[in-house]
């Protein structure tokens, strides 16, 4: 390791598992495990992806432990694969293992509580590098754990995800932070609204030269991302350099930011609309349910979200909607007269003070040109605010746009009022 | 390369990408080359993942051309990289770079077409390795390209997951199978409602010794996948080996098969819906939507999906569904009683052949013991039939099972019409 600064330490994670090689799962653990040393400072310049090989994982320590100061392997603790991962990287870093009472007893309480029959193969976990520093699992069975021989730092992490994530977050984190005197803090900017290069834009005049904080960009599926990372002696230093860059560039963008730190837009604008006090209907067409799936995917939703419709033909539209049979002729089904009917319509069959209606063509059978598509109407408080979008690419891209929208429209009538 | 059999080859897969270093994005690409090389009988050794720098890029090339026949890449062939993987591949395999006419023109009418001006950094996706079998990309603008050095195969595809999972399927593919004098022949058995260990125990006996085709099975969130694949000099030949097991592997394990080669369980449901005619409703509580969602998924649902109800609040399932406040008060609003009267509300309401209707606990902040806990009931031409799960998960993961023990429900009720 080189001294104190994170931002100098390299890393590589090397994922065990056949299944990641036959194609059968995504390689989650490798995304939560690079996202989380992004925010701690530490470059990763490899990920390595191998089956339950003796061999062929050995080879691959060897390459990392060349070109690595922190190596972090997922995958290959558990009984099943008879604890791959540990016996390799035990020899290759010519470590013994060891029996660990504290975690045997662990297990077999475990397995005692759960009233299974435990076997040689869970004892094995047990065993790990003599001197190491155990990281507790409380998602699973096989603990992990972490060692520094010559400099150089291993970490052997569970491979389930639902094991990984929170070991990444609640064990490896914390024992890197350990390692550095300084402490990295960072925090997120989640943008819906504006392009990502539309934002470089904004921020490119702040960002330039900005070494501790940093300021960088991520663009996924639909929305922006910006991440503000800060570096000091101490977390109060650290969030005295970020915060004002997140200030400075909530300040720039304006209500594009939908949350800093949040999970996502439906709970960004879930907990506006819990403040508000006020009520929520939905009727769906084009998007048949995925707008109430999102916001229903909030727990607690049923303080305000009452229910909605999913209308998907025109007979729905008039029966549970009320919706005149000869407006849906006149306008057609997909017009913003429509998704200004559907919306009001959702307020008045529920009783709520607000409704929102998406109507559209999500395609594939739909006519050229159509496709994409979308009417998007808010209904508050007696006011009706429309808006087209067009997005003309798969059904499931047109679909998850109109609902993503339709939570933006929400969120903005909100922060109005 | 080793002749004429697929099943000797090995292959590995570079990934080109910082974002994925970062954490940023998931690698999908890795798991649809991967899935399509199983596909083929083509063993994959090692995934590796590494950023847009050109030495470290050479070196796992140099690694990569001593341990497998096959090197696919994926990533960096794109302007903004400025074709860093093919500059570096051509470098590692002594290859020039040259203009190709054809895809320049492609790429400039493209360009036209859209009404964007075309930059310097765009032509240089026009130079492709000296030879190559070009790759066309009709979902993007830079092509890949194939060729073949010492016997070393390399396969270069772009990054974007939307333009490389359909650069996997009709470029790659059928590139590999050309390689080869055998044809390779897989289908997928998919499963719903066992587990994997009954599956396995219930074809031990078949897939035992088998050797070509063969039978293999994989889990997937809630679901049980086979695949059966056979090898033979024609497709004919490959077929006729491989289709005897899939018809066996149907009457071993019954209608718990939803379909062989199929998309998702809520396409094989939908299918049986549209050939019975029947109409459908939904009135969902705890799924809030989700259900009706992966109903839409389908292209063409509007044939038989009339509508739903989302009824998240008493008050709704009182409102649009009509159940009696006392009902509600009696039974509990998650209860087989309102799961049953939701499903035949659902039918009335919308005027459709058959109706589901969904209660449950969904959680977090459900008592104790009982998140987790659903009822699902389908009312069909006059008659019901109610079914209690109980998966005490993540929120997430109950919803999901509960949408998905619907679907299930819905299609086997419509097997045995």
């Amino acid at each position: 390791m080189k001294g104190s600064n994170h931002l100098e330490y390299t890393a590589e994670i090397i994922c065990v598992g056949t299944e990641l090689l036959l194609g059968s799962v995504v390689n989650t653990d490798a995304m939560d495990v690079s996202k989380a040393l992004s925010e701690l400072g530490i470059n990763v310049y490899y990920h390595t992806v191998v089956g339950d090989n003796p061999n062929r994982l050995l080879s691959i320590l060897e390459i990392a432990k060349n070109r690595s100061d922190i190596i972090i392997t997922t995958g290959g603790l558990g009984p099943t694969f008879d604890d791959l991962t540990k016996k390799i990287v035990a020899k290759s870093f010519e470590k013994k293992l060891v029996l660990y009472e504290d975690q045997l007893s662990k297990i077999r309480s475990h397995f005692d509580r759960m009233g299974w029959r435990m076997c040689a193969n869970n004892e094995s976990q047990a065993w790990l590098p003599e001197g190491c520093t155990v990281l507790e699992n409380d998602w699973g069975t096989a603990p992990g754990c972490a060692f520094e021989v010559d400099g150089k730092h291993v970490i052997m992490l569970p491979g389930p995800p639902r094991e990984c994530e929170p070991m990444v977050r609640e064990r490896m984190t914390p024992y890197l932070r350990k390692l550095s005197d300084a402490v990295i803090v960072s925090h997120r900017l989640h943008i819906f609204g504006m392009g990502e290069s539309t934002v470089e834009d904004k921020i490119r005049a702040l960002a330039q030269n900005m070494e501790n904080p940093t300021l960088a960009p991520y663009a996924k599926q639909g929305e922006v991302m910006l991440r503000v990372t800060g570096k000091a002696e101490t977390r109060d230093g650290a969030e005295a350099l970020t915060l004002p860059i997140v200030l400075r560039v909530k300040e720039l963008l304006g209500s594009v930011v939908y949350g800093v730190d949040t999970t996502s837009l439906a709970f960004a604008t879930m907990e506006l609309l819990f403040k508000s006090g006020k009520t929520l209907a939905t009727a769906e067409s084009c998007t048949g349910g995925l707008l109430s799936k999102l916001i229903t995917d909030v727990p607690g939703a049923s303080k305000s979200f009452i229910g909605g419709v999913c209308a998907y033909s025109n007979e729905a539209k008039e029966k549970l909607l009320n919706i005149p049979h000869l407006s849906i002729e006149k306008h057609g089904a997909v017009s913003e007269k429509i998704a200004a009917e559907m919306a009001r319509a959702a307020a008045e069959v529920f009783h709520t003070d607000i409704g929102i209606g998406i109507t559209g063509f999500a395609g594939p059978d739909t006519a050229e040109g159509k496709t994409g598509t979308v009417y998007i109407s808010l209904y508050c408080d007696g006011e009706h605010e429309t808006k087209k979008i067009f997005n003309p690419r798969s059904r499931d891209m047109v679909r998850c746009s109109a609902a993503q929208n339709a939570l933006n429209m929400l969120r903005l009538k909100l922060l109005k009022q």
